[in-house]
């Protein structure tokens, strides 16, 4: 398909398209002559993520390129490949470093080695757990273990539910575009029942009302 | 205390704390001299809690003062107070309009009005709902009703133990300040899990090894 046609089945406009093909994020399409290029349903497909990562999930395209240059490497197995990916979603911010920090630190180690969870030490994942425990210690707050426990038999059942939705028959690269799209936008959905389950239980807590809108 | 022991209590540098104080988001201290103010526990709280939604919680500045302008209407009570914070947290982007968004807008009402929690219908957390569950839908995946359920039956859980957290005894403004804070903070603790229980359920099924770093 042209160009123009890319765009109207994605609702992406042309300019857009063709920053996305400038800054590297969507590959160059077969050139057809001087002036014209054709795409195809990959192209359609990679413009879909981009625009859900961006959109939707917040993803910075800084980000968004880190990912995609996962899914490009053609050397990364799938296991890799979404581990890859998802690191790069999330930000490599140092935690502070104080008793706080610390304290963050034994207890997420003390959590993830009772869990028995396959995951990689130095997952990003980890250290934003690290800094939301650490900062909710330095406002006075403790987490007691078996709420964080339980938390994690939440997460990992929410995590089932989502991987069971991967069709582990298709190719690789669609496997791990879906995979990234699932993680995101599966995310947002937990997000959002969340501060709803939270609006919820506080009406009963403290009486209802619509907010001051 | 003076604004140079607010900044080592708080980790927060000087030429920061005045930022925030000329930008309306700290309240004044109360002056003793013509160069000279001084600080409560107060400002100690508030300026932690500005910190922890930043720098944790990733909430840009502009919406920290929204959340914080809900704090400081008394007139408001704590549902209320709660609900209009929160919804300061959440971006009011639109969905774009087709018939994924249509679909996505029954699906989510169905879902709700099901479950009968108590939310505000033009809550910005079920538009962030509806855009997960459109964008969803246009990269062809289909989350299905019985995964949606189980999935608000998670969030539901988890929001039980936040509200847990916090002391109803405590004076409005305190909990006020606490619940925003656990729910920001609680939300990133959830999301780090809910990523390493991917890793985890995705090395079970792909095979293992740390991603390419």
């Amino acid at each position: 398909m042209r160009i123009s046609e890319l765009s109207r089945a994605s609702g992406v406009p042309v300019a857009t398209i063709k920053y996305y093909l400038r800054e590297g994020l969507l590959p160059r399409g077969e050139t057809t002559s001087a002036t014209q290029a054709v795409y195809s349903s990959a192209h359609l497909r990679r413009l879909r993520l981009i625009r859900a990562l961006a959109e939707v999930g917040d993803v910075p395209l800084a980000r968004i390129r880190g990912v995609l240059d996962a899914v490009d490497d053609e050397q990364i197995g799938p296991h890799l490949l979404l581990g890859t990916a998802l690191y790069q979603l999330d930000s490599d911010a140092p935690a502070e470093e104080d008793d706080s920090a610390d304290q963050a630190r034994q207890t997420a180690e003390r959590l993830l080695s009772g869990l028995g969870w396959r995951t990689y030490s130095g997952s990003p994942a980890r250290g934003r757990l690290v800094r939301a425990l650490a900062t909710l210690d330095r406002l006075g707050l403790t987490i007691p273990p078996e709420v964080l426990s339980r938390y994690a038999e939440l997460a990992h059942e929410a995590a089932e539910r989502d991987l069971e939705l991967l069709d582990a028959a298709a190719p690789r690269e669609e496997i791990v575009e879906r995979a990234i799209a699932i993680t995101v936008l599966m995310e947002q959905t937990f997000t959002a029942l969340h501060r709803m389950a939270q609006e919820d239980i506080s009406a009963g807590r403290f009486g209802t009302g619509a907010p001051g809108c």
